[in-house]
């Protein structure tokens, strides 16, 4: 990439950058930036950001066009930025870059009832998404991450996931357009509101999932589903990990697709209750999966309930659980959502892999053995039908440990091994990108370049992310 | 891209593809290889085969591979060949070309039960796909884009449709890995067993839809769903265009969610009634919604059928059938089936335009104005829930009118100008590559120019197919 000849951000450029946002949304004082400087990634990983920054806060599609082709004409790198919940240090500007805030991009563009879509500008945050959606009340949009500060422009370009893919999928399935300023600083409209698109090459679906390197989406439209009222929880504990995974396809065989179902090691388990202070409910066994249904009525949900319990019990389960209670319920998805922070100030990096979905249980036993190997523990949970495996690799009495590398590229080759992932949804960012030649050939990396070049021919944009 | 240097096809080449794939399955004799040469394509717009072309069917994916690699070396144009069934003039090789048909790779990989999964050569039939299914008699591969005689491979190429985009999508959403032949040469195998995959770029996205110009497919992974054994299909007629558009995101939003909903005209479907020799059912109103559900259970069938009449009763309908027996339901969909054979030898061309759903009343009044302006019809049936409209172009006493581009061009202005697009699934291919211009921008296009270089730097696959 030509950045040979790329301007530094002085004065003058600083002063271009007022004259298309405003002085009010220009930041330039480094002190006053370092909230827009850092993602969620893991402190021990996270790579350092760059000094000689500027923070711009456009207010339009338009502006943020501006402030491109600016960027693009003096080789300036630009490093877009959404709600800062990343985890592969995607957003964090490792050269001098102006960072593209697009908090202000915040409105409802548009709620069309007979299309069953909701376009809405990329800085709306995921908690915002769901404000809006509330008056809609017989319509839901399925993904759901984890973090609601996460913002759908950056939803879109890190294709986000999470426990709700067994259902509905990941954001792909559900984005049919945005609105996008290209690298050059042309905007863009990619896709629409269309369930069938074939024409010409789909660069909708190549921006998907690009993290900030191909475009800076600034309005996106999603697809909305009817909601299922009906909300059952159930806990099943088996004795080992293979009988668990094994009923997992025989349930969606049988037709029942719940919203999600997710693995948990006993002890991860109790350590996340303990945490927060609760009781964890079940006993017998020592792993437990966590199904969560949404059914049309609770004839269906109870009937499914039952289903999904017969068939585990046929399958080994020892002890079975319904949460009945939006209580119970809510007390069952805390601890599993507290399974990372039960953790957290021990841990040196959480990874993303994902296997297919019926190796799962070989790559947790891996992941022991190796962890064992190096006298460490690797505690894991897993979104168990998608094949996504969390688990951590822990600091050794809060340092870094020496061979955390050596590590994790043996949890890496093991999930290539079984035709995995290194990241199944965290994204390859800034600090996945190293572990590309694992995954990939010299000719798919060559491809991917070329197609970085294709977008973007002075490479200003999140340079360092995916590909250089 | 650079041809200067390309190699005729001379008796040295055809020589070396001998040698790759034996004296058996190399046909270099043009009387020979006329099925090879053309696909479904209307008559009336259809391209013409070039020349100089040889037909190779390799045996394996390394015979694809040293084909490809022949070809690059000499820089002689290749054209993928699936089962011919394409409507947009991809598989007609405009240049003297190496055709490689995928006949021979027609076999099984693996039926992955534990990953709900089947992988197969590219060249398995949609027939023999459904052929290696009956033995799983609880699962289902969804997309049916009408001709059995598709390809898989092809299929993935050209992301098929079909009227079951409803409720299970297109092709897209199902494919999950593909083992590809790229322009270069190289064999490798986009995507997996996976349901969440975010390292680098997605090239299996990619792939997805480039019928032809980014590689070869050569083995494909395709998630398999739990069959709803249930099946029912019914007629609503209704008085206008508006009443039959507006109960379809009701209905959808009540939680229904068909496998198809089909839009017809009724003098269309008289057409096409009595072109098979069939009695049409419905007599009250102008225009019907032919709805298909699966279900898991009668129960819900028959629910789901009753709310679906009620809603529409309450929205205007004037008459409802339900087809509960087989034979029943058989005469509709072959009633259905053929509106394009019984307007067949008086087509021009056929249309395969999407618009937003909401927007289908319009562009059908759109479409019949248009046609009036020149003096002629253009009957319509469409996939109303996903928008997708295919409507014909008519001979002039058995003549190309002189007005067809024209009216076309009307016609793809009119679908753009509701964020449409002028092919939702029949694809770009030879036909269609010269409307790009009306739906993208020059950026767009230079962009999709380069991604075509980034996978084929001597621009040898399929020439003349969506961008050079």
């Amino acid at each position: 990439m030509k950045t040979e000849t790329a301007r530094v951000i002085n004065e003058e450029i600083i002063g271009e950058l007022r004259n298309i946002s405003g002085n009010d949304w220009v930041v330039s004082d480094m002190s006053q930036m370092e909230s827009y400087l850092y993602d969620e990634t893991e402190l021990a990983v996270r790579p350092v950001a760059a000094d000689g920054c500027v923070v711009v806060k456009p207010g339009t599609a338009e502006e943020v066009s501006g402030i491109v082709k600016l960027a693009n004409e003096y080789k300036i790198p630009v490093v877009p930025r959404g709600g800062g919940t990343g985890l592969c240090g995607a957003a964090i500007p490792t050269k001098s870059s102006i960072v593209v805030s697009l908090e202000r991009l915040n409105k409802l563009v548009e709620f069309d009832n007979k299309n069953i879509m909701i376009t809405v500008e990329a800085g709306v945050t995921l908690e915002g998404l769901l404000e809006m959606l509330k008056e809609h009340d017989k319509l839901f949009f399925p993904v759901h991450p984890g973090d609601e500060g996460a913002q759908i422009g950056g939803m879109v370009v890190e294709n986000a996931g999470g426990v709700r893919a067994v259902k509905h999928g990941i954001m792909r399935n559900h984005i049919k357009g945005v609105e996008v300023v290209l690298p050059t600083g042309e905007l863009v409209t990619l896709g629409g509101k269309l369930i069938k698109n074939n024409m010409g090459y789909d660069l909708l679906h190549m921006m998907i999932g690009s993290e900030g390197t191909l475009g800076i989406v600034t309005k996106v439209t999603l697809k909305l589903y009817a909601k299922n009222p009906n909300i059952g929880t159930l806990l099943v504990s088996f004795n080992t990990t293979e009988e668990a995974s094994d009923i997992v396809p025989k349930i969606l065989q049988d037709g029942i697709t719940p919203l999600a179902i997710e693995y948990m090691d006993r002890e991860v388990a109790l350590e996340s209750a303990e945490h927060i202070g609760q009781a964890y409910p079940a006993t017998e066994g020592s792993v437990d999966l966590m199904f969560i249904l949404d059914e049309a009525t609770e004839d269906e949900l109870y009937e499914k309930c039952e289903r999904i319990v017969g068939m585990c019990e046929e399958n080994g389960a020892v002890d079975s659980l319904i949460a009945e209670s939006t209580k119970e319920q809510r007390a069952l998805l805390e601890i599993r959502s507290n399974v990372y922070t039960a953790y957290k100030e021990n841990i040196a990096d959480a990874l993303d892999i994902a296997v297919p979905s019926g190796s799962v249980p070989d790559m947790l036993k891996d992941i022991s053995a190796i962890a064992k190997k190096y006298n460490t523990i690797s505690p894991a949970v897993g979104h168990i039908a998608d094949g996504n495996v969390h688990n951590f690799l822990m600091l050794d009495n809060g340092e870094i440990p020496e061979y955390l590398d050596d590590m994790r590229n043996e949890m890496y080759d093991a999930a290539i091994s079984y035709g995995g992932t290194v990241t199944a949804e965290h994204g390859t960012g800034k600090t996945r990108k190293r572990h590309m030649e694992q995954q990939y050939s010299a000719r798919e990396i060559e491809i991917m370049q070329n197609i970085k070049k294709a977008f973007d021919p002075n490479g200003i944009f999140n340079p360092g992310t995916i590909v250089d």
